[in-house]
């Protein structure tokens, strides 16, 4: 199916939004009125950049106030729509959208609106152009799809269809079963936004949180599905008003928004792109760092040992359990410190994860290999990590990836951490759905909940995304605001079955914990009938608790940061699913205390 | 009256929290309890701390969901809270706060709500702690303030009184008459938030959009009033969470709240400052620039005359009709440019209206004059603007100001440019609600509805303060969020009877007008039944077109921007009263094309 996206879903000039969207592979564009009176180009420079671009001009939007007026009025209309028809020409777009009336003076009559909707589409023919009738959520009289079609059904004119609009359809709790009712060629077109589930004016929901299909909380697919049914051939196109999108660079924003439908069109069977691979394990995580020693040192007092070294790079891996940390001390490397840069994924099949991620328009990285290096497929999340699918083919579990390297110890203590239980990624501010989207859909993990994490200096939302089992577990973090300097730093949670024994083990060699306070632990006291010797432990190594409603427990605790960078210990009981969020201002406001937090 | 503030309200440490609020003047504040979890310091030092700092610790917040709970639950409910109270004894805290339960297993029992409550009481008055309970506008059973009232009323106890919160009472349209029915001595705590009036969750609208009194939608001083009549002596306390307050500089914050609570105590009748003392004009725009060549070089194209220079001060007069435009290259100059640092407002009464101001806490600015010079009494707005309050007692209208100035000019030409129509002021992010009410208070301005504004690469947000008669018009405006780089300049709108005229002259001058696409004017001959003849000036100018509901109509054009300043030429015909938003989109797209946008 052909694919749209509206420009007023890119932030920048229209020159701009044109770009952004044939790059990220759109076949066409609705443009948004506003974004044309306000640019330099006229109607027929518009045409030829987008003819130039490989781009149609699918819709032109919104006409408002059209309809169910008094005669005087709606003449005015005829004279606004004379006008947008003829521009409409110069541009070379065939269809106008015109959404259900909100002008003050439009009458609750559909035998009106239907009568002078039928005498717009006279018009419209006049000059080539077809009208798609929408129905708002907040219309004055026509606020119902199923009331929209009535409407156009009544009008019967060959030049005058109905447009469907995801939002104003599933904001409204409507059922989209009866689109099937109406005829596909009746459908002009397809608007697709999907939206968090909000309790608030529908009006001011649809014009600031409105996103992508696939990101927020209405069954968008479904409703595709009772489209195509009908036999609907018209394109599938984005219309999202979004605060954040309007400062966004547009490129990423634009293949972001190509991503959600290409998962959309492979949820409703429109198209196969190659399957998701979903990772069995994280194979290792990849330091990044200019000096290796204050990374090395912190690692050893964890229990790592440092097992090998790749053969043509200088990359150490360091081992303990499954957990397996690279220390890359390559010309990537910034002044600015250790950095969590990369991610290993086991996976079953790492040249279909591969493929899987291509298609899905994620960048595959250069092989920045070897020719006697192991093949390694990799690409980049969008928040710039490289992501790399690694082979588990081997016996006894070590992945292809280890032959690059030569042993330098026989074998790892085992000092009580089994692997890594999870990695938390730091987002930079625009992309926090966007990665959710892409970890969903590229690596076929689950989503869960957002959640609100309070630090001293601004709200952070975090969001978890995992494999059903949990082998795999990324925590997604942003601060709530682009301004907002706090946290930047990621972290790598090292599980273990003790953490009490860990986290001594790790001081006694000399690692640094990062303190809580007293009064935490005060509080914990009263709040759990935890036993007191317990307690004295926690308090002793800057222990954090947390109990879930089913009485599992999670016990954590964490380093001192190096660089970007800094380690949790974890011990999870009885099935404890979540990451101790209840505990994260703490940490915070500790970070803050102990100056570990970079901005 | 007492004031406080809870240490939510600010961002930061606890630490630096308490320092904001005892530097902006109140008398206590509420301890969050996750601000002390959170911070290094125990109960007794923050006791000590606050005490350093003259502050009373007035409240202990939250308790959450202890009453009306089966008796295990209760049980630990009672666990918890002896612990808190012992916590209390340390800081120092005599009353805590406790919400209306949202606990599942609550039940709808008020009597048991009440027994329990009584209970809590006994262990609190052990401990000599009061209990103030609160009912949530989300409470599961209680969720009104009279509902709360009736359990206190049933409980008896001494310990036990209610806590009132005006953003609880007004979120959920309660009528706050029925205060008056509580005896003062058992109304223990108020708590004072506003927030813009949203159709929206109330949790979410609590959690994320409270504001300081005055800055949203409610009528707290109405509420305040009840609550006053009833006897009550307790402190008036600010509680909002705000997601931008979070990430402010605390200090700001907390005098941006004082001095809502200022205003609240007079409008409550509870304080009487130096009434306010209304401007009656603009007496002077204050340009300050490091080189006066190029903006010398618009304002005479624009009809301006150098008429005067200060006698001891590198300050040039400008004079046009009312409009004067001081051009200062002194010492406070940046390399950045020309930007509009000052505002002289001619005031019957200035040194009234600076003790107003210092009353409500605007920093009074040195006099940076020489002995000889006429004394100007001169503040800051909250966004470093120098706002100078200008006499007028000499004829024929001159200020004193005036008497500086040693003339340069005999008089100014008359070019059709009568006086300043308005000042539109870019604020620095966290400050939008600050500045209304410091101009609505401090200068006894109204202040308008605020509207969004579409950049091309954000939105943005406009607001305008003026006196009822237009004669002083200020338009603040923000970006939407702080990483906003759009539109930092200022500008100064000039009104004139001829705005076609006065284009002419400034073009023929050799001033550079802001082109306007030919898109836009062709929609405006779409929209409007304009003259041929009128519409091939607004094309050839750039002038845009506006008219409202009742037919009054605005017609406006734009200079290029000099520095971070340019000019704008107003005309209003038919008591046009806005400034032309929905024109502002067009007019930021093209100084975005025009790269007239600095960053």
């Amino acid at each position: 199916m052909r694919t749209c996206i509206a420009t007023v879903c890119l932030s920048g000039s229209l020159t701009e939004k044109l770009t952004a969207a044939a790059r990220a592979g759109f076949d066409g564009v609705e443009i948004f009125e506003n974004d044309l009176l306000a640019g330099p180009l006229g109607p027929e420079e518009i045409r030829a950049r987008c003819a130039d671009l490989g781009l149609t001009v699918d819709l032109y939007q919104p006409m408002r106030d059209v309809e169910a007026l008094p005669e005087e009025e709606f003449t005015r209309s005829l004279r606004r729509a004379r006008h947008k028809f003829e521009l409409m020409r110069r541009l070379g777009a065939d269809t106008v959208l015109v959404c259900s009336s909100v002008h003050p003076l439009a009458v609750d009559d559909d035998a009106l609106a239907a009568a002078q909707l039928a005498r717009l589409a006279d018009l419209a023919q006049d000059f080539g152009v077809r009208v798609a009738y929408e129905a708002l959520a907040w219309g004055r009289h026509v606020s119902t799809y199923d009331h929209a079609w009535r409407i156009v059904e009544a009008a019967d004119h060959p030049a005058l269809g109905t447009c469907l609009d995801s939002f104003h359809i599933l904001s409204r709790g409507s059922d989209p079963k009866g689109i099937e009712d109406i005829p596909g060629d009746k459908i002009f077109f397809l608007q697709l936004a999907d939206a968090p589930r909000l309790a608030m004016d529908v009006l001011q929901w649809s014009r600031h949180y409105r996103c992508f299909p696939g990101q927020g909380g209405f069954d968008v697919a479904g409703l595709v599905r009772h489209v195509l049914r009908t036999g609907y051939t018209g394109p599938l196109s984005l219309e999202v008003f979004n605060d954040v999108f309007r400062q966004a660079d547009p490129g990423p924003t634009a293949v972001d928004g190509r991503r959600s439908l290409l998962v959309l069109q492979e949820e409703t069977g429109a198209a196969a792109p190659p399957a998701p691979v979903v990772p069995t394990g994280v194979a290792f995580a990849e330091l990044l760092t200019p000096d290796p020693a204050p990374a090395a040192a912190v690692l050893g007092a964890l229990g790592f040992t440092r097992t090998a070294r790749h053969r043509g790079k200088p990359v150490d891996l360091w081992e303990q359990g499954d957990a397996r940390i690279l220390l890359n001390t390559g010309p990537a490397a910034r002044r600015d410190g250790t950095r969590l840069a990369a991610i290993g994924l086991t996976s079953p099949d790492p040249a279909g994860a591969a493929r899987r991620a291509e298609a899905l328009l994620a960048p595959v990285l250069p092989r920045r290999r070897a020719p006697e290096d192991a093949p390694l497929e990799a690409v980049a999340a969008p928040d710039g990590t490289e992501l790399f699918f690694c082979a588990t083919g081997r016996a006894p579990e070590l992945p292809d990836w280890r032959a690059d390297f030569a042993d330098v110890t026989a074998a790892p203590r085992d000092t009580g951490i089994r692997g890594i239980d999870h990695l938390a990624l730091t987002q930079p501010w625009h992309h926090f759905d966007e990665a959710a989207l892409f970890h969903r859909s590229v690596l076929g993990l689950d989503a869960q909940e957002s959640v609100d994490l309070a630090d001293p200096y601004g709200l952070m939302r975090s969001r978890a995304v995992a494999t059903a089992d949990g082998s795999v577990r990324l925590a997604l973090t942003v601060g709530a605001a682009p301004g907002d300097a706090t946290a930047h730093a990621r972290h790598i949670a090292l599980a273990c079955d003790d953490v009490v024994a860990a986290a001594r083990r790790f001081r006694a060699a000399g690692g640094r914990l990062l303190p809580v306070p007293a009064n935490y632990h005060d509080d914990l006291a009263a709040r759990f009938d935890l036993p007191e010797e317990d307690l004295a432990a926690y308090r002793d190594l800057g222990i954090l608790y947390d109990r879930d409603q089913q009485g599992g427990e999670f016990r954590h605790c964490y380093t001192r940061t190096v660089g970007q960078v800094f380690f949790e210990l974890v011990q999870r009981d009885g099935g404890y699913g979540g990451y101790g969020a209840p505990n994260a201002p703490i940490r915070l406001a500790a970070q803050h205390t102990a100056h570990d937090v970079s901005g």
